[in-house]
């Protein structure tokens, strides 16, 4: 009984505007002292930044410790990926750093504590689910378009490996210039620099701009169709409901049993 | 009734075609004065030019209180932004300037004046005040978007300020440094740079460039689909009003009607 | 009834599908005769293209001549834009050129003889009027796009012009500089530069991209919008055809009117 | 009888999700052997590489001839264009290769191969099907844009062929250059360039790239109308479906006899 009146005040309190306003003004602090960082600044302020930073460790601890508490069924909170992701955030913010390679990793850690913003806003975890949802879609587009990626790695590591071993040295590196070449960061002196041995080449470049721009477009088009219709099967609901779910032959088979009815009179 | 017959003469004056195409005309004629001081001109013509602006000012401060003046409810004027905008070009022009840096103050005023195109042509102001609505509505996206930014450019500051200052110095020139990235302005020097010491540090590139590419198509699709909607809620306002309102849920209930009365008269 | 009967003979020439195979035939060995030209080739070559050259102008001028003659309302004929551009191209290339000036001035009316190709082909013509007809649609979003144009030209030129006068010289250059911009075409190196002067400069660069990134968005929402509603037209006619005009409303009607019947009998 | 069975049996295999997932799992395999080979790897690998190769060119021969015995009807198996393309690809994978140049057209046809992911699995196969539908009705605007770029490509090498022949030499060259200017990759090194020699030079480019680009949105907006008129043409064949095929044309009709019939019993 106790424990259980508990868990319903700190529920209470998780539910509360002026608590949820509270930590994600806690985490805008975090990532202003993470931005302030970056700058050169003096010794001491940097001794204010190091107890801001315990001070907001703590306030992130007790309150994954609230939200936790609040919780019904204890089990269900590591379901969602959010809260997984929160406690990792807190956990790993309060190993103690020591070496300068760990030091990194905490800096790194404390610089993630901005996505919070995403978990704790609901509007933009819609958004990010919503992101999330349209991929799997996308999912052949995206595999047609590794597959044109890697056969022209392939052929641009096998022609052009002697001619500039730094951007054709091998697959992977054929491929990062390919991706250079598809956001056309200038392709034409990777080009001409080819065209000096290979005077065709010209052709290379222009039929992969092609066909990834033409992949991508798809990818666009795929994306918009699928909102597009998730739009019209919601206005289709909305109408339906408008109609009452009669639809046109309904009132066909009624004028039917009409008919039947005046010709049984006659 | 004195000042209500004025203010009624005043008010034609306002509505009047001819005026408004003559405040047109001064705009665009004090837009070519301004693109023509930006050209070497010779002193005299510097001189009348001068002349010009000061004529500008003045038929813009008559225009203002002609519109004023026509005005029923004095304190209405006020509350439109574009009355707000036009009066306080006027006033800022008639302020005699100076000292020189002043001087660049007032020249940068007579540039907005160009600006009173828009509040003029009702056309161009239902352009920009459509633009204006949509900006809400693409708030929690240009949020996650910042959010990335922000992210990205803690990390890059951290990793990279020691590489080079100037593109990675602190958390502002970074974000600076990540929107020419996005551009994809010269992105592969930026991230040659970083490869020479973190070797794998295109990844940092490519999930950032993949990141915000992902949050502006969903920003143009998010523009693309509500404006699509507002056309939708156009077509069906049309299409109710051409059915005349009547549902097939009301032909239902009417044929159910006609059913009863049938079979009463059996 | 002489010149009727040939009017009617010359017609049926026109309306042949052999003669306009011929002529587009003709109109693609013109345009490689120009392209031929452009490389470097031996004198008796040339001399070969010269007699082919005046021989495609004597196909041109007897293919217009067949086309005037076969209309039937000679004064209808010059009331078409394309076939005033044929005729146009025509006469010029029948004028003898003789001083090197004019011989650029021929060379340039042959090359736009390709045009000739959108005339003949009547797809390209067609798709060619859609593009012109979807032209005043975004002529008020093309100004709105000129005056920030203006606006942003007006204050470079009045702060840049001395840091670089090759790019901010005047109004004019300072609108090309900034075209340059909003293709992103080595715009950091713009804007690097004024940086060092004003170091908040990058705010000019970011609202201007801003600003016209959105009015072409606008732009090409607008086309999308206006494309689709006259497609939904189409639809709804189709629609509307196949439903027999009958609308909702009139089936309302009917109900009503039956009712009243029913209740007669009674 | 008996090949009648072998048929069979060979069917069997064919549709057999484990020989399919083999097949995918071989293609991958030879994939990353081609990726492999891209970088320097010690001699005694190559060997190993070099037997891998000959593995996989057996599976691929053993996979062709099986799906072949499993055809029903021998002759339609080579109608098929993904058939014929498997079958080059295993054909020349057996022609033994010897001088170095012929090395080269065995590598690429090796590296080929990854395209036979795209002939085996029946998603990817569809979507560059549904590409290749999009295709002729895009026909008249890529002929357009190629007139455009034609045009342009011959007022180029007219005009810039002295200022800069590795640019403008001749029109093939032109039209390369022109491409580069349509991805705005250093466009405005060209343009400044020709505009030391012509001074307007700079209205060649923006109207250049104005007509590409409005060019090049129409193809958009072409293939977005013509993917949203299949998804709409599907939905309403759905909805047909629903409402039974009965329009309200229909109902119109059945009331007109009902009111036909209650006269009739006046």
């Amino acid at each position: 009984m106790n424990t259980d009146n508990l868990q319903k005040s700190f529920l209470k309190i998780r539910s509360n505007k002026a608590f949820e306003l509270f930590v994600i003004f806690i985490i805008v602090f975090s990532a202003l002292v993470i931005g302030a960082k970056t700058y050169d600044i003096p010794e001491n302020v940097l001794t204010v930044i190091s107890w801001l930073d315990h001070f907001i460790t703590l306030v992130f601890l007790v309150e994954i410790i609230i939200r936790y508490l609040g919780e019904e069924h204890k089990r269900d909170f590591f379901k969602h990926g959010w809260n997984i992701f929160d406690t990792l955030i807190v956990v790993v913010s309060l190993v103690p750093i020591e070496n300068s390679e760990m030091a990194l990793v905490g800096r790194l850690v404390r610089i993630f504590r901005v996505l919070r913003m995403v978990s704790i806003i609901p509007e933009l975890r819609l958004l990010l689910n919503s992101l999330m949802k349209a991929m799997p879609q996308l999912g052949y587009v995206i595999l047609l378009m590794f597959i044109i990626f890697y056969i022209y790695a392939a052929i641009g590591s096998t022609f052009f490996a002697n001619i500039n071993p730094t951007l054709w040295g091998d697959i992977s590196i054929s491929m990062l210039t390919l991706f250079r070449v598809m956001t056309f960061e200038d392709w034409t002196d990777v080009m001409y620099e080819t065209m000096t041995v290979y005077s065709f080449s010209w052709a290379y470049y222009l039929t992969f701009i092609f066909f990834t721009a033409f992949a991508f477009l798809n990818m666009v088009i795929g994306i918009v169709v699928s909102v597009l219709e998730d739009e019209h099967a919601k206005q289709k609901a909305e109408q339906d409901k408008a109609d009452g779910k009669h639809t046109i032959e309904d009132l066909h088979q009624q004028l039917e049993e009409l008919k039947a009815l005046i010709k049984q009179q006659k």
